[in-house]
C-alpha cells in the first residue's frame, strides 16, 4: 500500500470543523469525498487532529493509503481543480507505511488573533475575535509565559473529553501586535480539546481582573471550573504541524 | 447648522467601494440612506476620501451637517442598530462648522497585506493578496524606504485621474511580517488614485526582477507606464485619518 501525505490549507469560516460528520459540511468530509471520487475507492483520511467549527488552517497535515499508482503531483492538481476555493492542497508526497498524521506529529503551532474594542471592527472580525473587556495587556503578556513548559492542563481542557493523559509540553508562547490586532502564537507537542481557546479566555479573565488566581495556580488546581471562558473559534488558526 | 463627525469601520469585501453610485451597494450609500432615514432629511455625507471596491477601513472619517438636535451618542447607537454588521460607527462627535473630512485631513495611514505562495492559502485570502512571483523581500524592503519623502507621484497614479498636484509627502513606510503575512504600512499627507496599490505592484515587479528601474528612477520618470501593475484591492485597508 502507498501512504500519501497531504498538506492542506483551509478557511474554516463556513465549515463545521475538520472532522467528518453526517449532514454537516466538514473539511475532512469534503476532502474524503473528492479523494474517493478521484481514486475510485473508499478513502480513509487521517488528519493530524481536529479543528473546531470556524477554525482555519494555514497548514494541516493528513494522510491516506491507496493501491492506486497516480502521481502525488496529480493528486494535488486534480483535487485543487474540484475542491472549493476555501480548501487547497499545498503539497502531496509519498512516505513510509508507518507514518500516521495524528500519532507521528511532534509539534503543532497555533495562532490566536484578537482585538480589544467596545465596538466591533468589521474588517478585523473577518479573522480575529473581539474582546470588550478592559484588558491589561502587560499582565496578559506576563501570564502567557507561564504556560511554557510541561504541565498537566486539566484546567484548560473542555470537560467532555476522555484522553489518557492531560500532560502537554508547551515549547513557546509569544504575543505579537500588528496595528489593532494581537496574535498569540503557541507551539506545543499537542493540545487538549479547546485548550488554546480556554488559555486565551483565562488570560483575558486574569488580565481584566475577573479571575484572581494566576496561570500557575490554575494549572495546579487541575479543575476546568477554576479557569476562564472558552474564547471564540474565529481567532484560532492551525499554522503548522511538524513531524 | 451642526457639523457631526462619524468615525466608521467597515469590511469592504462585499461593497463597491466607499463612493455612492447608482444601483451599487457602497459604504457611503448605505450610511447616507440610514442617516437620512434617521434624521428625516436629505443628508450629504463627506468622507475623508474614497476607498476602492473591496477595500476595508479600520477607521474612516466622514461628516455631515444637520439642524436636528439629536445627541451624537444617539446617532451612533441608532445607526449601529440598523446598519449591516459589516459597517460600524465607532464614534460620533460634533465639531466646528469649518471642519471638512476631506479637506481638513492632515495624514492618512494605510496597510497592505500580502503573502508569497504558488498555491493559494484560503485563510490568508480572507484579508491578504497572494503574489506568486519569486520575490526577494530584502530588495522589497530596501526599495520601500525610497518612497518616503516629498515626491511627484505621477508614475504611481492611475492614468484616469484629474487632480491638480501629483506631489504627495510620505511620512513613513514600514514592512512588518506576522507568520506568512507581510504588511506594508504607509503614512502620508494624501494619496493619489490607486497610488498604494501601484506602489505595491511596482515593488513586487522590482523585487522579482521584472522591472529594472528602481523606485527613485520610476519617480523621476513621471510616467505610469514605467511603474508596475496595480496590486489587488483585497489587501488594502485604511487604518487611520488624522486631522
Amino acid at each position: 500500500m502507498r501512504n500519501i501525505v497531504l498538506e492542506i490549507s483551509y478557511d474554516g469560516t463556513n465549515y463545521s470543523g475538520w472532522q467528518i460528520q453526517k449532514n454537516k459540511t466538514t473539511v475532512q468530509g469534503v476532502l474524503t469525498q473528492e479523494l474517493s471520487s478521484l481514486l475510485q475507492e473508499e478513502i480513509h483520511l487521517t488528519g493530524s487532529g481536529r479543528t473546531d467549527a470556524g477554525v482555519s488552517a494555514v497548514k494541516q497535515v493528513a494522510n491516506f493509503t491507496t493501491t492506486n499508482n497516480i502521481s502525488c503531483k496529480e493528486v494535488a492538481g486534480r483535487l485543487n481543480a474540484v475542491l472549493p476555493k476555501s480548501i487547497r492542497v499545498l503539497h502531496a508526497y509519498e512516505t513510509d507505511e508507518q507514518f500516521n498524521s495524528r500519532f507521528s506529529a511532534k509539534k503543532k503551532t497555533y495562532a490566536y488573533n484578537f482585538y480589544l474594542s467596545k465596538t466591533a471592527i468589521p474588517y478585523l472580525d473577518i479573522f480575529a475575535t473581539q474582546f470588550k473587556q478592559n484588558v491589561n495587556m502587560s499582565i496578559f503578556a506576563n501570564e502567557l509565559k507561564n504556560i511554557i513548559g510541561e504541565h498537566d492542563f486539566t484546567s484548560f481542557c473542555a470537560s467532555n473529553t476522555s484522553v489518557k493523559s492531560m500532560e502537554r509540553k508547551i515549547y513557546s508562547a509569544e504575543l505579537l501586535k500588528n496595528g489593532e490586532v494581537y496574535t498569540v502564537i503557541i507551539c506545543g507537542n499537542g493540545f487538549l480539546y479547546n485548550m488554546i481557546r480556554i488559555i486565551i479566555g483565562t488570560l483575558i479573565d486574569i488580565s481584566c481582573g475577573k479571575l484572581s488566581n494566576d496561570i500557575m495556580k490554575i494549572l495546579e488546581l487541575k479543575d476546568r471550573n477554576c479557569a476562564g471562558f472558552t474564547a471564540g473559534a474565529k481567532g484560532l488558526v492551525l499554522l503548522n504541524v511538524e513531524y
